[in-house]
């Protein structure tokens, strides 16, 4: 069993749990060393607080489990019997029967039922922090591959920057920077989005064949893993010209970014980023055209704790990971969004990953 | 309110259920007309049995879905005060208090606990079929937009064929092939491998920086999407030479899958196209290197009902779509697939995305 694991049943101890069912794939990649993808097949990782933990995997995962996983106890099930039996055994075994069971908030019901159908009398209950908050502070094999993540991260989104140009469609920007991405080693590529003008508006939109006007923002928002690792990194840039409204609101996003970097230490509350960044944007004239968060945590996931809102009563410490990305949104005109990748270091904060902030007119 | 949307809740009736919440990206898409990534915020299409549904999302959705939805009721919370109230009063104004709330099989656990604290009397059930059964039938647009998939991905693997030499890697040959399919505005490639020689041997193998030889097959497994729309083609070819084995295990895979298209239409068992391949296969000698199902329904999801094995009791009906996709492998030496996206019609079968079919030696 790993320290991580060996970790886990502490805090389960503390928080008086019988013991917990893990089943995202970043977390059992976090405590038991496999990448599993469990979304069509039950897979679980069961830590009792008592004992040994076990792997209730599908057959066509166990192999690589038992190789790869320092995890002794493997369950496996083929699909013709399904996974029911395996998962009642492997709770009586645990004595994971009774008391509350810790599980995490993405849980699929599906695997909710199967759990409660084998042992009718658990409570659940959801503990997706008990293991957040050993991943909360990073390690330095991990910070190695999350800067590495970072600089991928960098030079695709500059390879977006050196492919724009009036009458390019946002989706052939967003392939120069999947393409550059790839070619230096990126994994996944969860989102890459590339908007133009209004379409920047939306803090959440899509490349689209929307074709690059002059007098545009273009805002790219772009992750990429490296060993499994995220990186988050958003720059907007300008084509031909820039507004007064344009310069002022880039300058509002990246004093305020600046003000809530600059801010990061050791013992200081998260919140208080979210409050920084938001008081600058707000005497800009800006506060309701800011809506959301001012950052969340990055790692194996690339939306992790902390969740950055002003009310985030979390103490920022040495090793702990986030983005910072104000952003300001007019609708039907433009949006500008600044985003780096931070560390908490002993002294303050270093960034993992972040692009030139000068404003920059194509 | 969509017609679709009054045909789940036609349905809903039917099983005697309060309602259901609806919150995977795939049916809200769907259901509503959104594409919203509901996994980190609580995100949902609440569809009561007996009145009109609403929209709970967070505000960074919110106008994108009042712009593009045709649902009118949609109500939106800050990352501040987050969902709860808007879950609790929208449950309460849909009447949806009491009985038994259909919910997806991926329904995480934290949209589940934020349902139940609104309105504990609720009993959830997985109601997924409930969704799925309208979706197996494609409407004209839809069909539209498959057949563009269709047509994006066959170019996308021509490309990939024009760019196949000796000493091209894989990932070279896959740049060329997403590169046209970017071009063509196809959206996501959720997968694209490129597998030379042995490596084609691993249906679910990925693209390397394994170079092609002389002599080696090269099959190409593609999916993207148009205006959410996957499709999904496979091809193999042969650089330089083909020998013997090679042409006779190709001959018998397109035999295989001749066989099983050649069956469609409305009133056949899906399991008997399985069935079908299998025995072809079966009769050559290779069946036990048949090592997959005959196919998967496609549509807004890569893979969606049905699941073509030989137990499948779906009957065919006109409007429904999936992959035939029979395939050899020989492991360490070759692996051949060939895989064609169809329609189910009044008449038979027609193909939405097919690639060439004759034996092709570069």
């Amino acid at each position: 069993m790993s320290l991580r694991a060996r970790r886990l049943k502490k805090v389960l101890a503390e928080k008086g749990l019988t013991g917990m069912a893990v089943s995202s794939t970043s977390n059992m990649l976090y405590l038991a060393g496999i990448p599993i993808q469990s979304f069509e097949r039950f897979a679980a990782l069961l830590v009792p607080t008592d004992s040994e933990p076990a792997l209730v995997l599908p057959e066509l995962e166990a192999e690589k489990a038992r190789e790869q996983s320092d995890i002794k106890d493997v369950r496996s099930y083929s699909d013709e019997s399904g996974p029911s039996e395996v998962i009642a055994r492997a709770l009586t075994d645990l004595k994971i029967t009774h008391g509350r069971l810790g599980v995490e908030r993405t849980l699929p019901f599906d695997f909710c039922s199967k759990i409660l159908k084998a042992a009718p009398n658990l409570k659940m209950e959801d503990a997706t922090g008990a293991v957040m908050e050993l991943r909360l502070k990073k390690e330095p094999q991990e910070l190695s591959f999350m800067k590495k993540a970072g600089q991928i991260v960098e030079k695709g989104i500059q390879a977006g920057v050196d492919s724009i140009e009036v009458g390019a469609t946002e989706l052939q920007i967003g392939f120069e920077i999947e393409k550059e991405i790839r070619m230096l080693g990126g994994e996944k590529v969860p989102f890459n989005a590339v908007l133009a003008g209004g379409n920047a508006a939306l803090p959440h939109g899509e490349s689209s064949e929307s074709k690059v006007r002059k007098g545009d923002c273009v805002l790219m928002d772009v992750s990429a893993t490296y060993h499994g690792y995220y990186a988050d990194l958003s720059r907007t840039v300008f084509v031909g010209e820039i507004s007064s409204t344009q310069r002022r609101v880039y300058e509002t996003v990246l004093a305020a970014q600046t003000a809530a970097i600059s801010s990061i230490r050791p013992g200081v509350v998260a919140g208080s980023l979210d409050r920084k960044a938001r008081a600058v944007i707000s005497k800009a004239g800006f506060g309701d055209r800011f809506i959301h968060r001012t950052g969340h945590g990055l790692g194996l996931d690339v939306h992790e704790d902390p969740s950055i809102t002003s009310a985030c009563p979390l103490v920022l410490q040495p090793g702990m990971t986030f983005t910072v990305e104000p952003g300001i949104y007019l609708p039907g005109k433009l949006g500008v969004r600044i985003e780096d990748d931070l560390l908490v270091t002993d002294e303050g904060g270093t960034t993992l990953g972040r692009c030139d902030k000068e404003i920059l007119v194509l």
